[in-house]
């Protein structure tokens, strides 16, 4: 990974961070760079679509010295390099490449806060949805107020999951926002779309991750420590009157999937990095991923179980919210949360022996749901 | 396909045009919408944001009766729908699914030319080649000249290939520009990026294209004229200082790989559709693909050999030129007329006793060459 945050808005930008993670991602996992075959990028790449977008993938990974190779860039908005993942993780299954390079990256702090959350919105039906006004906050903000009176999901509760999050980025030094916080700060922060405030919404950031993909065959000869990838499900929102919105039903199908592929129960995983777009985001996805019923997130946060050494510990990285959310390489970023977790490798926001780990992943937000879900699970080699 | 051409400018165009390609195809197909388990949508979305873009592949999808399925939008410049395409192809052979949609989709006639123009260049190194002015006319023009000095390709040969492109998409009902030009015409035509003139350099259009993939059971039971996928081959672009560029190096490799993976050599080939965004594009093209020496293309138009009813036709379809270039629906718009000859169901246009068809798409530009690259050739089944 590159530093998540704030980048200097210098010619290349785009380049230099993707360049760092390819880099650093080829010397963790002791390939040569010839050996990458194929590469996939995530870039949504609306907020500065004067350094990324259509090339930048094919740019980066000239710079990197792999020219040539078949660059294949995905958008799926928030999810695009879970997606990228995806897509080199089939590849690779069906015998096309051994080694791939999965690259997310993203540069967002340009212009002013409103031009973003405009461009953000992009990943919305623009002209039904985006034309009415609808912003992302405005979306996650009517989740929490449904939840608030249907299922009792307290502001309390919501501000533990900033407190959590913002927290656990203190010892990720990748973190744009690590911050120690109490319930108090969280609630008394500004107020950005009722009820959410400032620090329950995850902040737009620059940055890149990037992760090697590779067969069992050349993993198991490259380390000692291969991870493995259990299962990885898709899904996208969908229209569905009768369906209650107290979670999003994009996830729960995908999670669902996840499992089955795995063979493997939500009480199996270890810890899990979800999309905490927004505090209330990560509370319903504790439901949707089966770590408790439908309408009890709220009380596992409060029970602390989703902290690091809880029963499920939830972002250890710092999530969206802490860590930052540089769109298309939030994706990449938890792989890399995932690998080093079940490494032993991740410091002071180790889980303790964490054997399987799972990511969740969602990229823009139409007709109430998700357009984009994807759940993926990952284990630690014997 | 969608006509491919003008579409008025109306809210919901987009998925108005990838709707009607997705029924067409689902109907042409023979299967019903709930067999379809995937969607991969290519759309490079530059050009009018306001209508598509991230979320396009999913609300069309939603029209057509299939939300909820994972949709996965690449963007490869006007190679996006042969990327998609090509990941289809690569997860329906992992196994991962039995049957794909792959949809292009582009609404590009806004705005004023120039500013079309410009958003195009999104598709090099903006930081780079665009602040220097340059536009793919331009590229297109440097190619043409520096063949005319160093291989002998004269104007009249260039002109050649617009005077069949258009005229073939004279028998094309979906065709934006069919036309009967003269070589004097085309020579006359308004200059563009000398040597090039308009007739020379495809057309911007709206238009969409969709593929039905399957796996080989599946395709079995519901038609009696599987064409299969016999190979797919992607490169890209990268700088080569000692490369000559009389053409395209990312074509020249990709070619090689597809023949090997298929079995075939160019003399096997019946016809192809290949990426004539400028006309010089397409003679480089017939030398890249092996269907000539290299320098020797200018010859094999002026023969008449591309010509339908010639030893290789090659665009029958009446290509970039006359069929039109909605980018992100090409690569489909290619497989379509693949399927369309290899059926013999091309009517007028029809090359008589296809058996083996190939595409080549090309997809942005930079460094000197393509940024993508796909070539695929697909076989009539027995």
């Amino acid at each position: 990974m590159s530093k998540f945050g704030r980048w200097p808005e210098d010619v290349g930008v785009t380049k230099k961070m993707g360049e760092e993670a390819c880099l650093k991602a080829i010397e963790d996992a002791g390939i040569s760079p010839k050996q990458i075959e194929a590469a996939y990028v995530g870039n949504m790449g609306i907020m500065a679509p004067h350094v990324q977008g259509p090339l930048v993938g094919n740019l980066i990974l000239e710079r990197v010295g792999r020219g040539g190779i078949p660059v294949t860039r995905i958008e799926g908005g928030c999810a695009s390099s879970a997606l990228a993942f995806r897509e080199a993780y089939m590849a690779i299954s069906a015998g096309f490449y051994d080694v791939a390079i999965v690259l997310g990256v993203e540069k967002m702090l340009v212009g002013d806060a409103q031009t973003r959350l405009k461009s953000m919105i992009m990943g919305s039906d623009l002209e039904l949805e985006g034309v009415m006004g609808i912003t992302f906050p405005g979306v996650f903000g009517m989740m929490a107020t449904r939840r608030m009176a249907k299922v009792g999901t307290t502001r309390e509760q919501m501000a533990l999951v900033a407190v959590k999050n913002h927290g656990n980025a203190l010892y990720n030094p990748y973190a744009h926002l690590p911050m120690k916080l109490t319930v108090e700060e969280v609630l008394n922060s500004r107020p950005i779309a009722y009820p959410l405030t400032l620090y329950e919404c995850c902040p737009m950031s620059d940055g890149a991750a990037a992760v090697i993909l590779a067969s069992e065959d050349v993993a198991k000869k490259v380390t000692d420590t291969p991870i493995y990838v259990l299962a990885s499900a898709q899904t996208s929102g969908s229209l569905e009157p009768d369906f209650d919105y107290i979670v999003l039903k994009s996830s729960l199908i995908a999670a669902k999937k996840a499992y089955e592929i795995a063979g493997v129960e939500p009480k199996d995983v270890d810890f899990a990095e979800v999309h905490d777009c927004f505090s209330i985001a990560e509370i319903a996805h504790y439901e949707e991923l089966g770590f408790c019923g439908i309408g009890e997130g709220g009380k596992l946060i409060e029970e602390g179980e989703t902290e690091i050494g809880g029963r499920i510990p939830v972002n250890p990285s710092g999530g969206l919210l802490g860590r930052g959310h540089p769109v298309g390489a939030t994706g990449a970023a938890q792989v890399c949360e995932v690998v080093w977790q079940l490494r032993g490798e991740a410091g002071k926001r180790q889980v303790a022996g964490a054997e399987i780990g799972l990511t969740h992943t969602m990229g823009n937000f139409s007709m109430g749901d998700a357009g984009h879900c994807v759940v993926q699970i990952f284990k630690r080699g014997d």
